[in-house]
């Protein structure tokens, strides 16, 4: 795979980006610092000034929290990749220095065990998540390698990562046993990738094979604790942690919803570096399972907040509903090595629901306000009051205690430049994944090419891509195919494309339009989506959703709120046919496209206050009903909210 | 209140009496005994054995396991009552010899402390239950007495009721403090009724005075305790307990659904006895919270298994829901109480609905497995894998280790005679809440009456009563008042009077149909209720039924089933008109009426098997859909069940 240089300069993407670099990042070092007012403490700076010796205390936060810290260096190191920054480079390198200081002679780096428990290390693989840390600490490390040019974080990873393998593994006296929270595995390509070391690659195909091996290394290694876990009981439920069988044998998706695809990505990456066929298979049956049976149409993942876990399939209660901020990350990470793996457009399609929809959602337009849930229906009250629904926040929160997730956010939506384009092989493709304006440079043939694309998504379908040849000389022309995504966006139309102001019929290549033809320079390519407002119905087998439409405009699903709709939301049901209607306005929620569709709402007028029951008769009065999208959802009183509409 | 002879001769009870007597009460006994064969055992004669120093080992089960032996014994005693049984009898004679042997000297009698903890008792008012297993001892003791005469278990109970009644109140040295789960409070105005002794009616009205004032006692027996919990985290919550607030002032249901409902039941006795005022509005205003809003269709309560808790007003998931079988049977006989208060049809309803319903579902037709929640929707699939709804079973259980409810069912049926009439203080007027065929003979102006009650319900509504004055001189009258309840059914049309094949019109009195007039001997009333099947909206603040109707037919709930329907029922929907029909049968589960009405399914066959979201389509086609009485669900292989229907 050929690595381009692409830059983002987008409209709508722009703000997020700046948001992410002016106030997500500085925030969460605020965070991180344990300096934000009435918010959990984070104490992950402290754990590790504590394990550097530099001041005295016990552990803070969860077994976890280093990862909070190398999040947030990957989320800075790709700030800086884009735009160079000094001050907060200094920040970075101060962080990088104490790092160092906290690491122990023999590369082992880990606040928890060297403050808590310095003899137990490498004792509870199953939950203490050391690897899964390491991991975190590998992808920082590489990020800020490629950003910076620096190298004293990733010798520190590299350190850190020779150690590991040298404890794991087949050979005699090393242990076969992996993470309980994969991690670590995708981390270790990626390191690869930016050192060039064969043993890491290596190191992360020996977890991917022994995980799930029988008998089980966690079975073993608890027997040896003694029994004892820290958090659940009896002897470990080896689905929590996908290892209850070889990852080759896994049928469907269960367990625990992040570990899962981060798993599922580290899968698909070696699948593709080694042409491992039955990893390859593994990881469309898994993905065929994921997308095809349990992810909400917000690209959400985890139906249940027990275990933050899968269920089963077309088990999606809207009420109930987990869909972690960080699940739906890692399910872009996994959709995006799937597309490598295979320019399948059903890959980027998932990919763009889950980025539009939950993950986009999970931020608030602050910057500073975080979902870990991400439910599709909210009844404020509710979360209060009944403790099935305590986990449902109906507004984002400061920081968590377990603050996986924003600082998640913060470096998914800083490398965005790396999920919009693949260069094929031989530089004779190149594949537009996501509409998002942005400027992309490769070599083909020997020449220079340059690729700006223009999108109005969004809030419009109107796409164009400006061809340049800036070494070339006058009239060259240069061979190699644009290949655009058609996303299935439910509204049955296909996108009209036209060259030069030329409409051009082009053939479909697994959910891409190709258009291979020499370009000269100043070709222009408009590739115009259909966007208007579609209604969507789930699967019957999703008895969730049954009798219930909902509402996509382009990638962005919507859903209703209590500030224009009135409560209770269930009252309201869409009309036999609704005629949506589209209305850009920018004076709600800081601009955005509303639909507006006919529907009824029940009459509760005609209720008798305490009567909770009667004889059935209609008495519903004509609406208009209003959504908004999805990802603007809570940022207005608290409220109820619904994406899922009966439909009558 | 004139206490009536009352002897249910039904064709639909007897076969739940004689269940009870003839399986119930012995197979509970082998319960009992953890001679149940793949049961949970009960531990519980075993726990009285080793109190009473004839066995040796550890105390088992849960900290109120006496309770259910207790509970055994009132449900023993009413069997005995309605038909001796010298068998039975001398077994529990047996088990009383043994209870006995158990008691301390001090008449202290908790097998739990005695075995366990012997110098705690009373450390731990707020969850270990001593005085709530007193209350069942006081209940079975009373009734037991009743129903044979012997004194051996009440002189028991008088004598651990009055080292109860020295040690707590509000003279100095005693503690002001009451019991965590209300049951003794009930229990001792039973007791004060068998034996007459007012200290225990004052005992009682300590314990619902002192409840809630502040500071907490259980605050303070907390601290002391060292802030240690056997379960919950943390200091008490009081709501949990019904303790927040004195119980005067408690504006809603809150907190554990039996704890509440045995507690008002408790607070209506006093409230009659005592004439007080402030009781009783207490009374009324959450009875109206409780059966106006936080009541389902099927008269379960508790909509959370968190806790096994009420939640707040209108929340009533079906799915999730918690609706404990105990909870109904509490609330049962808190309509009871709230009808010798005042003769209103509207507690009759509440308690014949939770009767016909949540209580006679729960359990099996072999008398041998019990549901302790009882769901309004259950999907197995989603019991096993989605632990949100590990609580909820699609099959009834053999026994449970925590089983307060199928002794409570066996109580209740048992009893069931006390729940059909009332006869006025002056003996002028009976009043007719129930209809099940019965005798009851009264005295009214020294003349013997006796009514004969013939009930065809629920199948039918055609009910008479045949008057017999049998000290009578022939041609003599006798004139008091019939007042018939008026059931509320939802299908709007009055029920018809005849006396003597004459049609009468009437005069209602908060729903009873009057008829004051002299009897004679034979004089016939012919009362015909309207029975035919009816949709049911519930208040579309309850927003979990919104846009959906459940179907009633006399006084039971309907549901359907997957072995009718086929799955996923989540697929029907009824039609505007759904033209109900009703056909009785005798091949289905016993014999029932079933109900059928035109309804729509999804056609599911025209999804793509992996196809989770497309673009939205009508696609159903009619069908018939057949509904069966709520109470017998679950009869046949396990499968999905829905009590609302989508109504298109």
């Amino acid at each position: 795979m050929h690595h381009p240089k692409v830059q983002i300069n987008d409209g709508f993407w722009n703000d997020y980006i700046e948001l992410v670099r002016g106030t997500v990042i500085p925030y969460q070092w605020e965070a991180l610092n344990d300096r934000i007012e009435d918010a959990e403490p984070s104490y992950s700076i402290r754990n590790f000034r504590i394990a550097a010796g530099l001041e005295e205390g016990e552990f803070g936060g969860w077994i976890f929290q280093d990862s909070d810290l190398y999040k947030w260096l990957e989320a800075v190191a790709y700030s800086l990749r884009r735009r160079p920054d000094p001050a907060l480079e200094r920040i970075a390198d101060e962080a990088i220095d104490l790092i160092g200081q906290a690491q122990r002679d023999d590369g082992y780096l880990n606040t928890y065990f060297t403050i808590q428990e310095p003899g137990r290390a490498w004792t509870n693989l199953y939950e203490a998540h050391e690897l899964y840390c390491a991991g975190h600490l590998f992808e920082a490390a590489a990020a800020y390698c490629e950003a910076t040019g620096k190298r004293k974080l990733i010798d520190i990873a590299c350190r850190f990562a020779d150690l590991i393998d040298g404890l794991f593994g087949t050979k005699p006296g090393q242990m076969r046993a992996y993470c309980g929270h994969p991690e670590v595995e995708l981390a270790l390509v990626k390191l690869h990738a930016a050192t060039g070391e064969e043993r890491y690659l290596k190191l992360s195909q020996f977890f991917i094979d022994e995980r799930g091996s029988q008998p089980s290394y966690y079975n073993e290694e608890w027997e040896r604790r003694g029994r004892k876990n820290i958090w659940s009981q009896g002897a470990p439920n080896l689905e929590v942690y996908q290892s209850h069988l070889p990852v080759r044998e896994q049928p469907v998706a269960v367990g625990h919803a992040v570990r899962a695809v981060y798993l599922y990505t580290a899968m698909a990456d070696l699948a593709r570096l080694n042409g491992d066929v039955g990893l390859r298979e593994a990881c469309e049956r898994l993905w065929a399972n994921t997308t095809g049976k349990q992810m909400y149409i917000t690209g959400g993942i985890g139906a249940t907040h027990l275990g933050e876990a899968f269920t089963f399939d077309h088990d999606l209660p809207n009420d109930t509903v987990y869909a972690e901020t960080c699940a739906s990350i890692g399910l872009i990470f996994w959709a995006r090595r799937m597309l490598q793996l295979e320019a399948k457009s059903e890959y980027a399609d998932v990919m763009e629901r889950a980025l539009y929809n939950n993950v986009l959602g999970s931020m608030a337009k602050d910057g500073k306000h975080f979902f870990y849930v991400n439910p599709l229906e909210v009844w404020p009250e509710a979360s209060v009051k009944n403790p099935d629904r305590h986990h449902v926040k109906p507004v984002r929160q400061k920081w968590f205690g377990c603050s996986c997730c924003p600082p998640n956010v913060a470096r998914l939506i800083g490398s965005l430049d790396d999920y919009i384009y693949d260069v094929s092989e031989d530089s004779r493709s190149v594949r537009v994944h996501l509409f998002i304006g942005s400027e992309i440079s490769f070599e083909t043939q020997g020449r220079k090419v340059a690729l700006t694309q223009r999108s109005a998504l969004p809030w419009d379908g109107k796409v164009e891509f400006d061809v340049s040849l800036p070494a070339c000389p006058e009239g060259a022309e240069v061979a190699f195919e644009l290949a655009l995504r058609i996303p299935n966006r439910f509204n049955g139309e296909r996108p009209m494309l036209h060259v030069n102001g030329e409409p051009l019929d082009y053939r479909v290549d697994r959910g891409y339009a190709l258009v291979d033809r020499a370009w000269r320079e100043g070709d222009q390519v408009s590739w115009l989506l259909p966007i208007q407002a579609a209604l969507v119905a789930a699967n019957p087998l999703i008895r969730a959703d049954a009798g219930k439409a909902a509402i996509q405009r382009g990638p962005l699903v919507y859903c209703v709120e209590e500030a224009d709709n009135g409560t209770p939301l269930a009252s309201l049901s869409l009309a036999e046919a609704p005629r949506l209607s589209e209305r850009q306005t920018s004076e709600l929620l800081g601009g955005c496209v509303v639909v507006e569709g006919d529907g009824f709402v029940t009459d509760v007028a005609g209720w008798e206050e305490g009567l909770p029951y009667r004889p059935f008769s209609k008495q519903k009065k004509a609406v208009r009903i209003k959504a908004v999208p999805y990802y603007l959802w809570g940022n207005r009183e608290p409220g109820e909210m619904n994406v899922w509409l009966r439909h009558s």
